[in-house]
């Protein structure tokens, strides 16, 4: 199926270079923000045509939580009545920011109830902001099989894995939530495990080098393990950031009724590091926590 | 230095290969077990002398535990009165095996205490019985500046990756606890993930392909994963082994009063594991534990 025009709702870090990459391939775009600036600022730079809201196939979401989403498609946030009530028929909403699974189903029936006639994608991505900019993202899609395929376009421009996880919004959300659930418990074992090395009085980058090269390496140990051993630098993703993706693990587990106590451990960490005052540190930071209950200086200077 | 001749005390699935592989490089072996049966088939095949216990420069040791370490240095099981009091002058202890930071600290004094003209190396290894065959084990070796250079001959007959970590022996076990804490921890992070994208209905391959390949992967979630997601099969590393080695890391963080959260979590999983009757069963199978939390079928047939 082709696809032509698209709207995009949420001018952010990843909703930005999405925009582009959709107006680099050729479709007509109609970028959208709660700050009307940002959007314009965008078709000035856009080298396509800015598409109308009634004549979109589709629209992609990329804002930060179900609150504006909701906000969005049903309030006056960024079009008179709310983009469902502008939508032409047929169009499909395909929500691409990370949410619970119980809010993103809940999203989905909320449309489905005043507009049986659009189609309702549930499509997280992985790939942060570099997989935005590249196309490179990792798309986690949900939905009935008609609605996913007239999607395939926009996926293959925006993604390079697309996986189908299921016939319901929601379980794009749930897959979204599993694989947080390993990255968040993997650093915070790459903290608790380099924190112990330090306590035993092991070079740190030592250690790191032997875990980095052994069965107990994950990638995040080696993407974030290098800045765990250095002093607080860049931030390439914050502490808050895992607050909420742990938090949306934890509700995600609640909802299932599933177990998920290494998930709950690595969440309390990252919560009690932000209500340290900590939360805007790179993720990295985390084994600052570590080492203040190991009774070790934060910073890492002294080594027991 | 050279070294010519070296006894091997325990001839295992670890210590056989070994043994064998310092056979292969030119050595005199003396191989010792506590069945000498299987030290008398290990010189039958031999290709090179049996060397005496009054001649050796090293004494490897690939044991279960530390008891039988203190037992073959200071009772009979070996040799008569212990194998400590037949070493020469100047010959280096090579302790090999698992166990706790503090066993390994005391079984070095203990020795010191009565022989202080011998050298100690507590050099714990990662790579299981096919780096023991290949000759390609990680090796974390903790001991004093001389006695490590007189090991680095051994080291590199039967290690690849060779880490000195500390100058005071236990950094060894240290090292190998921290090693264990990250490679327990991931494969309950697996299952746990695993497990939650089963009850979240979504299919487990394409949940495992997802996660595989995306910032959520380790090195266990790729080797185990995939045995996860199937029935149970081979026993490749069990339930059990992993029930002692993430004890040893708890004994390890209790002694260096570290804190392990996700250390304990993971070990009273496998621990319930074990005691529900299953520590036999290869360690991906520790996600059948999930599922029955979960209020799933162990086997995974029934996806939520």
């Amino acid at each position: 199926m082709l696809m032509k025009r698209v709207a995009v709702a949420g001018l952010g870090a990843m909703g930005w270079p999405m925009a582009e990459n959709l107006d680099q391939a050729g479709l007509e775009v109609l970028a959208l923000d709660a700050l009307s600036e940002r959007a314009d600022a965008f078709h000035r730079q856009a080298s396509g045509h800015k598409a109308a809201i009634d004549s979109v196939e589709a629209l992609v979401i990329m804002v930060v939580n179900a609150a504006q989403i909701r906000a969005l498609l049903f309030s006056d946030v960024l079009v008179a009545g709310g983009l469902v009530s502008q939508l032409p028929a047929d169009a499909c909403i395909v929500q691409m920011s990370t949410v619970a699974p119980a809010d993103a189903a809940a999203l989905a029936a909320e449309v489905a109830a005043v507009r049986p006639d659009l189609h309702y994608v549930d499509a997280p991505v992985s790939g942060g902001v570099v997989g935005a900019k590249a196309g490179t993202l990792s798309i986690m899609a949900a939905g009935e099989a008609p609605s996913l395929a007239r999607c395939h376009v926009l996926f293959d421009i925006l993604g390079q894995a697309i996986f189908e996880v299921g016939d319901r919004p929601g379980q794009g959300a749930a897959m979204k939530a599993v694989n947080q659930l390993l990255c968040g418990v993997h650093i915070a074992a790459a903290a608790e495990a380099l924190a112990l090395a330090e306590k035993s009085g092991i070079d740190r980058q030592v250690a790191l080098e032997l875990v980095q090269g052994s069965a107990a390496s994950s990638w995040m140990l080696r993407d974030r393990g290098p800045r765990m051993v250095a002093p607080p630098g860049e931030v390439t993703s914050a502490i808050d950031i895992f607050c909420k993706d742990l938090g949306i693990v934890c509700d995600a587990a609640g909802s299932s009724r599933a177990y998920t106590p290494l998930a709950h451990s690595a969440h309390q960490l990252f919560v009690a590091t932000a209500e340290g005052g900590e939360g805007r540190l790179d993720d990295s930071q985390l084994i600052r926590t570590y080492r203040r209950l190991n009774g070790c200086d934060p910073e890492g200077g002294t080594q027991a």
